[in-house]
């Protein structure tokens, strides 16, 4: 790992692959758990305990060292760096969102993930007056000096990518670095990765990428963008998922019309009715993010925690916080109000279920029982 | 005549088609002459004097009754209604705009023009898809119990007039009730009648629409309507000079979204850039007018203006007045503060200079030197 500006050491690193590579520990469980315990080192030493008092069915599986170590060696002959938020080549933006993942499989160019990024995503079979305002879009924007971010899918991804490998482009893998999706557009990302661009993933080297994956992915091409360009997009299609997830993580959502007797055109003017910003040229997506970045990123507030050494919940503090659990979202903040306890209780017994595969964290702060 | 609910005496409608076809006498000019005068007839005994004193080059020319009583003879023979905007079959809500057409000339059921309206206006080569969705929309409009109106042209027009011909269609001419343009659509203007529609125009019969009297026409079409949708407009098309006035009277502006490489979606793309309702289906219309319909229609008010005779303008009050004009457009409030005399004089004065045909008459109570 040559990391440009490494602020991990290669054992911190380690540590916290194990930790993000647990069972029950997603990026949001993660960053409680970093929160609470100082470190990634002293979550591994409490997982197994904590899951156990959470009520897990049985033993959680601990990500192990050798397996860290192995999955860092095959990302080191992919050409991959495993970078953490605050390291150069993570997107600044990506770094900001609620789920952001704790490592980020990097491969190219990293001073490209620093510049702003369009994201343009959109229907695989799309129309050919699609694939062609993709195109021009995506090059209109790279000549304007931003980087076009997409899923590498067949289509409108495809075409923007394609339009945008001289200026840079970044592919989002929803598998592992050498698990690219569709196999023929091996030579693309080939093609994108020579001139400069990025391809990144959050999944370890080998993973080959499911339905479930690619919604997962979505927030990565929204999360690491100032905004996310829909063209083309039939209703309940993927790309509604990213302009969900980017509305979520507070990105500009734009959508190009079409007519409405055009099914591929039924999501973008659904999205432009709820609001996103109709684009029928570049110059339509630069006035809107121009003065977005003259604005400083903000990263999401860790949860202030207690000592968590000071937090050994009490069975009956246990049980009277599950009681208040339910399978509809509740805030944090209320939980720790009607508990009558400390926060610092609370968030104890919230990670132990968590752990335990029995409880799911929501964005904005809330959480439910699975 | 045989008017539903007539408030005119022929008399005095016979003194209202002389004032407005009066030489510089438009709509809004015809409301302060009477609002100032107190009635048609007595404005017409005072417009010669007016003009002279405003500086006409040469005696204009006052409507005479014997070419009145033909005007009237001609629509009595076309089966045309002149009507006043309080009588029933002038559109209640062309009745509010600024300058509603004293007469309004009204051939087939009044009752038809009296329900809720909605314009669809467009290209006249539109593209297939255009068509088809205009006719969609009208038939959709016209099931939900609306009116449809629009301009008897080619391509959108006939599209929605025909789409609505059993549910109730409106089409507002640009010249006399015997001109009809493009005269291809005769046969569909005598089936717009027969099932129940209506024609309406401003203009006397034998008036053959020249390029200028559009503009003026489309006002009226925005002017009837809830509001306007625009199915497909190039750039600087005149459908988009329906939605501007539609704006300025304060008409819902609704547009049909198209692909961006498709020039005649440009025009209906701004529109939605700029604000109007993204429209694909009836009920995005309806949702929007809805509560409009629920509110209480409020007339325009008109000008608060002293005793007449006693706003005798001296000629330093006229020559300061006119000192205070310019081609740029002021309001009248702002020339009767700055003209330190009383505002009935500031009126006698604009009212001669109008007559003179020397005045334009703005909306918002702006008026400028020609």
């Amino acid at each position: 790992m040559d990391a440009i500006n490494t602020t991990l050491t290669n054992a911190e690193r380690i540590d916290r692959l194990r930790l993000i590579r647990s069972d029950n520990v997603g990026p949001r469980t993660y960053r409680s758990l970093v929160a609470h315990f100082g470190s990634a080192r002293a979550a591994l030493e409490r997982l197994p305990e904590l899951a156990k008092r959470g009520g897990a069915a049985r033993q959680i599986r601990i990500g192990r060292e050798d397996d860290a170590r192995a999955e860092f060696a095959a990302c080191e002959r992919l050409g991959v760096s495993l970078l953490a938020p605050e390291e150069t080549g993570y997107p600044p933006r990506l770094a900001t969102i609620d789920d952001a993942p704790p490592l980020l499989g990097v491969r190219g160019a990293r001073e490209t993930l620093m510049r702003p990024i369009i994201a343009i995503v959109g229907s695989r079979n799309a129309s050919a007056a699609g694939l062609k305002f993709a195109g021009q879009l995506a090059r209109d924007l790279g000549e304007a000096g931003f980087v076009i971010i997409s899923g590498l899918a067949r289509g409108i991804d495809q075409s923007a990518h394609r339009a945008s490998i001289s200026s840079g482009t970044v592919a989002v893998l929803a598998g592992g670095h050498d698990q690219i999706y569709p196999p023929e557009h091996e030579d693309l990302l080939a093609a994108i990765l020579d001139a400069g661009g990025a391809a990144i993933s959050e999944m370890p080297p080998g993973h080959e990428p499911r339905a479930r994956d690619f919604p997962k992915r979505n927030r990565l091409i929204s999360g690491a963008a100032l905004g996310v360009v829909v063209v083309e997009a039939a209703q309940r299609s993927g790309s509604l998922i990213t302009a969900r997830m980017a509305n979520e993580q507070g990105r500009e959502v734009f959508a190009v019309p079409g007519s409405p007797l055009d099914p591929r055109a039924a999501g973008t003017n659904d999205l432009i009715k709820q609001g996103a910003t109709l684009v029928t040229e570049a110059s339509d997506v630069i006035q809107m993010v121009a003065p977005i970045m003259e604005r400083p990123l903000s990263l999401p507030l860790d949860e202030p925690d207690g000592d968590p050494f000071s937090a050994e919940p009490e069975d009956d503090e246990r049980a009277r916080i599950i009681g208040l659990l339910g399978p509809s979202p509740v805030s944090i903040d209320d939980l720790i109000r009607l508990a009558d306890t400390s926060a610092a209780v609370v968030r104890t017994v919230l990670l132990e279920l968590e752990l335990a595969g029995r409880l799911e964290r929501h964005g904005g702060g809330l959480v439910s029982l699975i």
